[in-house]
């Protein structure tokens, strides 16, 4: 089976532009479609939203639990339980400092200690958002300063609570399935029990 | 602190849709604009794409390996390593039946064993797409059958060193890091040796 799959692959896959098409430049939403070269020669569409890039955090609090938050996806027609994150202010801003930027915003919470989990990259076949995720912790509070058009509700969680959930399927927002499984892995806690006091 | 949160929070997040703008129906996006009435009472627009939805594959052989793909993603212009995955070929169309297709499609596996191991709301700021994840087990081998335009390699894998991949951040694929730390969770394997025989 080895050599059936492997005698059917290419050495080279790249599509290459051709030409491109704008469709439509908004707020948030980028959208072109480019002609590209297909590996075989043959030409093609690609349509694709282009984006400035994102960041989330998932906050951890001494007493262990997290930092969460409801919010309203218009997308969706749904509130969302998920954790802080928010896009970058221009593609050049440094993913951190927007990450510590966003965290503040969100829940007022100013990290003393951010590690890096890693980036997310959310819909590739449609889009090139890069969520960078981060861990927040040594937490110091102030106050919150949403945007203008953002609402949202935050909560203090359990983490195993949180991570059953996932395993659950009751959490399908992907950054915050990533997120809390990678936390499982790096802090560890008990995931078969329940209620941090 | 829990005070000073709760006392910002509001009952009801909704947003409700005011009007519909179509911006662009593609072969593969439809974005809109919709005007919008907020919680406060203010109107905004929100820039969103339609999906119809989408599953992914995580195929588990016998001897503990993992069925990877490399696919060129011409939005991030780059050869992305994940699992199988396609959209649906209509709203209604059963996930599982999908799962099933794209499977057989793309690595010429059918699966004696589905396990359904949640869904991914892969980036619900912007598009309402839902993948529909599945643990394929049992597999039995014929031949792939691409789309015209669709071109990736196949490759197996060590599930241990996936996880490796994942935690060091070489993994970027939101659906695949989810899928392949739900497996180290639901099917142990040693997350620490490299090498399956």
């Amino acid at each position: 089976m080895k050599f059936l799959i492997a005698r059917r692959n290419l050495n080279d896959l790249t599509e290459r532009q051709i030409e491109r098409e704008e469709i439509f430049r908004g707020k948030v939403l980028h959208t072109v479609r480019d002609k590209v070269l297909l590996p075989n020669g043959e030409e093609a569409y690609r349509e694709i939203c282009l984006h400035v890039g994102a960041v989330c955090i998932i906050p951890l609090l001494d007493d262990g639990r997290v930092i969460m938050e409801r919010q309203y996806r218009y997308a969706h027609g749904r509130v969302f339980f998920e954790i802080p994150a928010g896009k970058l202010d221009s593609p050049d801003e440094d993913p951190l400092s927007a990450a510590m930027r966003e965290l503040r915003e969100e829940t007022g919470a100013v990290a003393g200690k951010m590690t890096y989990l890693g980036a997310v990259d959310t819909t590739p076949a449609l889009m090139n958002e890069r969520i960078h995720m981060y861990l927040a912790e040594d937490l110091t509070f102030g106050e919150r300063e949403l945007d203008e058009d953002e609402f949202l509700n935050v909560e203090l969680c359990d983490p195993a609570e949180l991570y059953d959930m996932v395993m659950r399927g009751e959490i399908c927002d992907a950054k915050t399935q990533i997120a809390i499984l990678k936390l499982a892995a790096i802090r560890p806690f008990d995931t078969r029990s329940k209620g941090v006091k």
